[in-house]
């Protein structure tokens, strides 16, 4: 690879072997940063043989600290930041391939630019990159129309432990040829293999968009509209946020510029997104849904973005909601699902548990209602100790996350296992669904060098 | 399991040992028909035990002959037909839980019971499984819009070589913790578990459709005619089937009741389907769709079903085609996938390796163009000896094949590898895949009693 691939000064490094929020943290020998595909393949070759673990690394912003070396020094960081290229753009099968470094936002813009959409769309789009998207099976805002990551990639590229290439690289819409590696590969989180490139599915670019933020009583009533929504605008309905009135109050309080739109207050908030191919046509019919909501007593009251800037004012303030908790001191934070039926339930029950067990604590759930998606965030009491607050989160997490196993949810909706939810994933697992996990571990990775002590 | 679940006389074996058309039979000691996950796991159990292959067998419709047992006698067949409840509709959550071997039809008039859409379409429906159509991952007519079976799959249950149950049903729309298991099971062919049950995603119920029969010159036009009504119409896009001239030949003068619904002839046909959640507006799209393409001159002629009648026919006209292609002598097949793009050139290059290797052979291809997948049928010049012409079918695969390769297709598209195509698939298959493909299934089924013989 030469010496311009390899990172070895201590300072170069830092930045490799922590992520930004600093919550999970290692040492490495060295960073690589391979230029291509072949080269990262013969990288694993050369640690295999020696049992050197590798931790590959996209734009390093995952959650859940499955990007950063452990501790040990034993394992060295693989960085796919040189391998960004978009390899190829094909408008007429509507494909892209790009390789794994490639910025979520550079992919986005390189379809637009051809006149389609590539839809996956979440807070680290700027800085987050495609590889990591697929190794992660990242979701974001727009799941309910367009799937998570795994629902965007028809094929990819994949080195192997032992250095062997998988060149399953496909603008195929349907391919019945064998078992399915991708999705094999996709939401692995680099522990089977290094993804180094994708080929993904581009939409039609939507020519029109309809956004309204609505007031309602409870997360039974947001349910009610969610139904009615998909009933009335199918696949057109491109997000469904729930919000609770603290987003709101922690929002307007805390951010410049963000507003409430409605004049009274309400217990709970739904963004909600129609787009569309056609010019026109959401606005009426999203006017007409909340029309039909108002009427049977589903919403309380609804603001329709009458501009690009007030459309772009509601998505802030769903957007800033983990940025306003800040100044509200500490949060213990879960990324959890359940299924459709039981949010309001869920959303019931841990608000009781949060008052009982932990008296003054404010909860705060939001998120991708549409995909049972909630985060279930917790600030501190007011005025409480942070230290304090903090030293409870594992008995926290543990009430949470109990209500997620009652309901047949899960303990990580969206953002992964890493090294964070290791030892939790094992608790909650379904006993076989683990020994096949780590059987198709053993098959692929028989030395245990990729990623070692994320996931399993 | 009782001697009501083990057939074991010869003539109430015949049925399950031989699919309809006869092209794949085989002999088996016994058919077992266990009544639930549990006794087919025992089966399995017992079978891996003593080193018994088992065959598993839902609806007995694949054309690939992966539901026969061989003809060793050695191989069981264990017939999921006694699993056939519906466990569970949730239609708050959109979802619905089936057993393997609930019948495609009931499944889909079980959602529509409770005003919900599950979009999987197929010839088979009124005989095929459920079951079947995820070890298979069945297409079918309506993928451009709702993806193939795997993408309508939320969670399994399966039964494994050894025995153990995975319980592995989710009403999840997202769930990160670890290999996504379901999508690994689905496509596999009863190779790696057998399904025993799954709960599936539910749609909001279309309440309009559009339906228009293009006439146009060539697959350029239509690849044309695709792209722009993907780009006006987006996901109400829900069918767009390419059919050849001489395919409205066959099936208005053999099919009773079929008609060539426009007055001029035309080198090739699209029909197309536009469907909503909304109760109009899709009549008017597709109209104004169609308007444009005929002023771009992409579209020659087009006649819209005014009536729900009107629509059936043109269905028919599409649906019959296979079954015109018999009077006309036999056939020779293949069921392959192009890029969207490579459309018309694999057709124009197939068309005219056909001229030179089989003069007089007349290619009758057609199928789901939306998804590149083009069922590319040959009929027997006119007259023509059949054996004779049927002697020359690996050598005329082989030059299909070969074309499909050319374009980084697959040869099968949708129906899967079976028996018919697992020496075909050594071949085309990128070799690190098929190393891949080898080592799950000896991690999963390490004495290879599953369905021994299919796929690998």
């Amino acid at each position: 690879m030469g010496t311009a691939g390899v990172i070895v000064d201590p300072g170069d490094m830092a930045a490799y072997l922590r992520e930004p929020r600093e919550a999970f943290f290692g040492r490495a020998p060295c960073v690589v940063k391979p230029r291509s595909a072949r080269e990262v393949a013969s990288v694993l070759a050369l640690c295999n043989e020696a049992g050197v673990g590798v931790v590959p690394q996209g734009g390093n912003t995952g959650l859940v600290g499955g990007q950063t070396p452990d501790e040990s020094g034993a394992q060295i960081v693989l960085s796919l930041q040189k391998l960004d290229k978009i390899r190829e753009i094909d408008p007429a099968s509507d494909t892209m391939t790009v390789e794994a470094g490639a910025i979520l936002a550079n992919v986005q813009a390189a379809a637009e630019a051809v006149g389609r959409y590539f839809p996956l769309s979440l807070a680290a789009e700027g800085s987050c990159t495609i590889g990591g998207n697929l190794a992660t099976n990242a979701g974001g805002v727009h799941v309910i129309a367009y799937g998570a990551t795994r629902d965007l990639a028809l094929g990819l590229e994949v080195a192997l432990a032992d250095g062997r290439l998988l060149s399953g690289l496909s603008k195929l819409r349907k391919d019945n040829t064998g078992y399915d590696l991708a999705h094999l590969f996709i939401g692995s989180e680099g522990t089977l293999g290094i993804i180094t490139a994708a080929t993904l599915k581009l939409f039609p670019l939507p020519r029109s968009r309809a956004t309204a933020f609505v007031g309602l009583a409870d997360p039974r009533a947001a349910l009610k509209l969610l139904t009615l929504a998909k009933a009335r605008a199918g696949s057109a309905l491109v997000a469904f946020e729930l919000i609770p009135r603290i987003g709101v109050e922690f929002t307007t309080r805390h951010i410049a510029g963000v507003r409430d739109p409605l004049a009274g207050a309400h217990g709970w908030y739904v963004l909600m997104e129609l787009a569309s191919p056609a010019e026109s046509g959401v606005e009426d019919q999203l006017t007409e849904l909340l029309g039909e909501a108002m009427e049977q007593g589903i919403a309380e009251d609804a603001a329709l973005a009458a501009t690009l800037e007030q459309r772009a004012g509601l998505w802030k303030l769903r957007e800033t909601m983990p940025e306003a908790q800040k100044p509200e001191g500490v949060s213990i934070k879960h990324d959890v699902s359940v299924p459709l039926e039981s949010i309001p339930d869920f959303l019931a029950e841990a608000s009781a548990l949060v008052a009982v067990h932990a008296p003054g604590a404010r909860p705060t759930p939001f998120g991708h209602m549409g995909d049972g998606n909630i985060h279930y965030n917790i600030s501190q009491p007011e005025g409480a100790d942070r230290v304090v607050f903090l030293a409870r989160r594992e008995e926290i997490n543990a009430l949470v996350h109990g209500l997620v196993t009652k309901y047949a949810g899960s303990v990580s909706a969206e953002h992964g296992i890493g090294a964070l939810k290791r030892d939790l994933l094992r608790k909650v697992k379904d006993p076989v669904a683990l020994e096949l996990m780590r059987a198709i571990k053993s098959a692929l990775d028989p030395k245990g060098i990729l990623n070692p002590g994320k996931l399993l």
